[in-house]
């Protein structure tokens, strides 16, 4: 997600002229094995702080250990930091920074999901910034404030495929006090370098496989339909769009195909590219609202729930996209936009997650307005760049709609 | 181009396992009026060496008086150094270097076509690195040295669409004592900025506007049969070849079709994001040994020449690839991969420089041995790129086949 503040709801370059820019600078090894290249590449400073989730998978399967080892070849110091949740809160990228800073630690190592390498971006801030996290939030309870000094420099090893965080300079995080869930990102938060080996993807389990695809696959739908899409975001939207319809399926069927594994690592990487050449849209704004509160929704899952209502609240002002999207997700007798809505619950029901409910997270349908105000609040930036703007009833509407 | 080394003469990724790397971090503006940015964008340095060629035409379409006035615009000191050839020569490599050194320069501004961004490229690297530019090169008579520090940090302002050189690291250059044409390439001469305004390129005459999408076109489709090919340059390539097979007769036809300009534009930088991610072929080798000798050969014009016999050697190894790039390139009748040949003729036919000869440029056929081994000689690298290894004498042939 993006969250920036544009101020134009209509793609005003299509008509007028068309303008728009890329900058993605992260080296990405793509491939089996290449977790080793930490052994062999150049790192971007000499002692690293490891930042990886509460959670015991990066040591059970090893990775941590590979890790250690590779930066040992690679006389690099480092130091762990393993207290991240699935959705990070604040205060752990706090104790994380102090961690770095006492540490003496020259750049930050994320090993995981999108939760751990998120983290290690947050944390590379406030290790090189005084103050708190939220002075440099904008939206919500945030301050706002320019960020004085660049991030540590940052290393991503991601474990899953879903968030594109290796090739974004996004990074989510909730102020736990408040559930606000809330996007931040700068030059600065590109990683460095990002190693994408999908070998190290086979142990996500098939359910998490199927949010985490999805979620890639949202990153590059908005980034089509967006208001501010281009060339450049289309291309990378399309491709992903397309490696997801073909080998999302067969990922979750078998965890061990590896060549599936390796498109749709491929397909969340070239998402990160759609996040950082477009934008995420209110699909996410609306989807960090529900997680923001319910902290055990998975952001896939939020995103799977919703999908459905949201894309049918733009089929008529964006229809030559969805034509094109649903060609994309492999339909070859498309005839008008409603296909892509049946491609798109199609490829829900082919990855068995068409049957998730708002009511499976203790989600009560009292609280919808609540949570489109919210929504709304603090993530103006993606509202914004919807292919329309939205009303608050119809942000009510898509939940109700969601609502099982 | 890309001057490595690789020792495979198979796609061995393709065969085994799938990796590949991608780093393209420069900063890139595209639109028309973009060239604003210039005065408003944070550029990477104080005071800037302007390069350009030996040509007036910078000069006569008031492009060098807008960039001195956006420079000032922007607190930015300049230096002017105008004497880039079309096949820029180390004299003023040298030359240039040796300017930026004494005036205290802290950056290069490379603005005009391939020559001389290439040029602010190899005289960014030698301005911080002592010396002569042949220390540095790899082939033919270069020593092959490692470059100690980085170049200074380059801008491309490009006002033609054909090298490709805004988003890929390499420069090309003529030691003009050998007539040895080869390139270099480091992380450091990837651009910083680069701006690509398709309003600057109105000015480019249909003859040229031809030979330059023709480049660029090759660019891609070299790329997309090279044994190092993976799926993110393909994804670049297959959309080049899309937008060149559709968009240059109509900028060839009128250069003030704005859309086909701008469209042709993103066809030549994507070739760039090709040639950084895959590599040329020995088509480019064969033409740089032949324009290496005949200065007054256009590049492009060369390429184009040569292409549909170096296409022909490839047909069969490349089957399934030939296929679809005449896909890309608008056929919807596509059975077998001579059909690329075909598309790419009638291309040539379309664009108007289905009769280039080389006898038009006194290249004489008794020294097709000599240019067919000195293009191996020089560029080793791209003949070990090729879909399989070619044989001396069936360069000889090529260069028969293309002799009319
Ligand atoms: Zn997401
Ligand atoms: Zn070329």
């Amino acid at each position: 997600m993006k969250p920036i503040h544009h101020t134009l709801a209509l793609p005003v370059w299509r008509l007028i002229k068309m303008a728009y820019s890329y900058y993605m600078p992260t080296r990405i090894f793509f491939g089996e094995g290449e977790l080793n290249r930490l052994g062999t590449e150049k790192l971007p400073g000499s002692k690293a702080l490891i930042v990886l989730s509460a959670g015991n998978s990066m040591k059970r399967f090893g990775y941590l250990d590979r890790v250690k080892a590779l930066l040992e070849q690679n006389n690099t110091g480092y130091v762990v930091f393993d207290k991240i949740l699935p959705n990070p809160i604040k205060k752990h990228v706090m104790e994380g920074a102090a961690l770095a800073r006492a540490e003496g630690c020259d750049f930050v190592l994320g090993l995981g999901g999108g939760s751990s390498i998120d983290s290690a971006k947050t944390i590379a801030i406030m290790a090189a910034n005084e103050g708190d996290l939220w002075d440099y939030i904008t939206g919500g309870s945030g301050k706002g404030k320019p960020i004085p000094n660049p991030a540590l420099p940052i290393v991503a090893v991601t474990t899953t495929a879903g968030t594109g965080t290796e090739s974004d300079p996004w990074a989510v995080v909730t102020k736990e006090e408040t559930g606000e869930k809330i996007g931040i990102g700068i030059d600065a938060t590109f990683p460095a370098l990002s190693i994408v080996d999908p070998e190290l993807m086979v142990s996500v389990p098939p359910m998490l496989t199927a949010y985490q695809g999805f979620d890639a696959l949202f990153h590059s739908t908005e980034g089509y339909i967006a208001n501010i899409a281009n060339p450049i975001s289309d291309m990378y939207a399309l491709k992903a769009i397309e490696l997801v319809g073909k080998y999302l399926p067969r990922a979750v069927k078998n965890g061990e195909d590896q060549k599936a594994r390796a498109m749709v690592a491929l397909a969340n990487t070239l998402s990160g590219f759609v996040e950082s050449t477009s934008s995420c849209t209110s699909e996410h704004g609306i989807e960090h609202a529900l997680s923001g509160y319910h902290p055990d929704l998975p952001h896939g899952a939020g995103l799977i729930m919703i999908s459905l209502a949201y894309y049918k609240a733009f089929v008529d002002v964006s229809a030559d996209r969805y034509i094109t999207m649903a060609r994309a997700l492999g339909r070859t007798d498309v005839t008008k936009p409603e296909d892509f809505l049946d491609a798109l619950a199609q490829l829900q029901v082919d990855c068995g997650v068409d049957g998730l409910k708002l009511s499976d997270y203790q989600i009560d349908n009292k609280n919808f307005v609540k949570y489109a105000e919210h929504a709304m609040d603090i993530m103006p930036g993606l509202f914004a760049v919807d292919p329309r703007p939205l009303q608050v009833e119809e942000v009510v509407s898509i939940l109700r709609e969601s609502y099982r």
